[in-house]
């Protein structure tokens, strides 16, 4: 992978994220009244906010850390520091989006946890705090023994990936349940595309292609920590930033994934 | 992985499939008086199971086919045959689950394609059509270069996984849309859970089981076709099946995904 296209890659994926946030902030602020924290329908605006900050774009760039050429060298410790620092970070926003929909149902005396949304997303936040604490305590606390990180590492990145992908579907569905409620009485019914079911709907789908975009980084073999003994063109970026020490490197192309079986 | 193990995978894996499918059946039969094809409410009640069946369920069992290990021994072409032939299954299905919902839509004057749940589902149906044609125009005529087949078969197996993600995170933003329409007058509403919305919003949580799974093993390492030259307890399996030609094999035990790296 060329350095400009991983510098370029990280713009693109950045500023996609950055969008998510501010197109949720713009829905909220333009069409429902902007935010409080008083248990109105304005402590509920923050919900949609704190969850796709928190549960989509932050945990995302907590989980590409180790996609960065920068952690590939040297101790791999602060790395896993500032994985699971920022991972907690999402968590803390995640929980306070939690806590700004509770709050407002029960001022307002809506039952909580109802609806499969209301399910699905609760679940996720379940997992998500199994693998925070399972991550910590078995990877970053010095206990556990080779074996047993061998063992929970493809299970741990299985679920890193998982509950992104859940995530963006509680995203959609969550989206999609507030529209059907907020535009049933309206003059322009959801049925007839009014601005606001615009581009919330956009917003969605905003969320799906950055969604996609980790997914694909967090898989794809080009954009993993080489086998040791390889150095391949990526790791040129190490030499080009400021304060990393030069290492001489040979140039090896990197394959495109895995090579096409014939038999 | 232990043959027994393997066997007991694919029969939870094939029952929950099949649970997906009969729960959708027995909530449209149940609740919502069955099924017809005279662009009635009865003919948008094929569209959750058609779509389930379809784009969730067959899917991934044409997906799962290069997981056999009778696949991996022999020509490869009868299993590519496979493959494309039940996927091209699942999208009919897939068509006729969009052509219901079309059809109820102009015979009740209801607009098409306005929420978000209608934007991420063609969206998806439109990729598994691309995915589904490429496919087959790059991996099963015989034209395509070996370097153009090794370019894009990974990009054909990130599309896989994700067209499935994107069609569960469509199935629960349709179920919980489907759910506010049908107990918006009811006498027990959706926020009270009666007996329909705990039925539905269950079996949508067992879509995102069952299509789980089907990520985990389309993913891990103990369940690909072995490296060649290793050969892997999985593939005794061989020697179980009628009408297979028994191999001598040598037991290699398998690693549990990537050695963790401690550096």
């Amino acid at each position: 992978m060329a350095v400009r296209w991983f510098y370029l890659s990280v713009l693109a994926l950045s500023s996609l994220g950055l969008m998510c946030i501010f197109f949720t902030v713009y829905w909220m602020q333009s069409w429902h009244g902007g935010f409080a924290w008083d248990g109105t329908i304005f402590t509920f605006n923050c919900h949609p906010v704190l969850m796709v900050t928190g549960m989509v774009v932050l945990y995302s760039a907590a989980s590409l850390v180790y996609r960065l050429p920068q952690s590939w060298v040297g101790s791999k410790l602060p790395w896993k520091i500032a994985h699971a620092a920022l991972q907690l970070m999402a968590f803390i926003l995640t929980v306070l989006g939690l806590v700004a929909v509770f709050k407002y149902h029960n001022h307002a005396n809506i039952a909580n946890l109802y609806s499969l949304h209301s399910w699905l997303g609760i679940t996720t936040v379940f997992l998500f705090a199994c693998q925070w604490f399972l991550g910590f305590a078995v990877f970053l606390l010095p206990w556990a023994s080779m074996w047993l990180r061998s063992l929970l590492k493809p299970v741990h990145v299985f679920f890193g990936a998982s509950i992104l992908s859940l995530a963006i579907a509680s995203v959609i569905s969550g989206i999609n349940e507030k529209l059907f409620f907020s535009l049933k009485n309206a003059t322009k019914p959801y049925s007839s595309l009014p601005g606001e079911a615009v581009f919330a709907n956009s917003t969605g789908m905003l969320v799906v292609v950055f969604g996609l975009l980790v997914l694909y980084i967090l898989q794809a073999s080009s954009w993993k920590r080489p086998e040791a003994g390889v150095v391949t063109e990526r790791q040129l970026l190490l030499q080009l930033v400021p304060g990393s020490q030069p290492v001489p490197v040979t140039y090896v192309p990197v394959t495109v994934g895995q090579p096409y079986q014939l038999w």
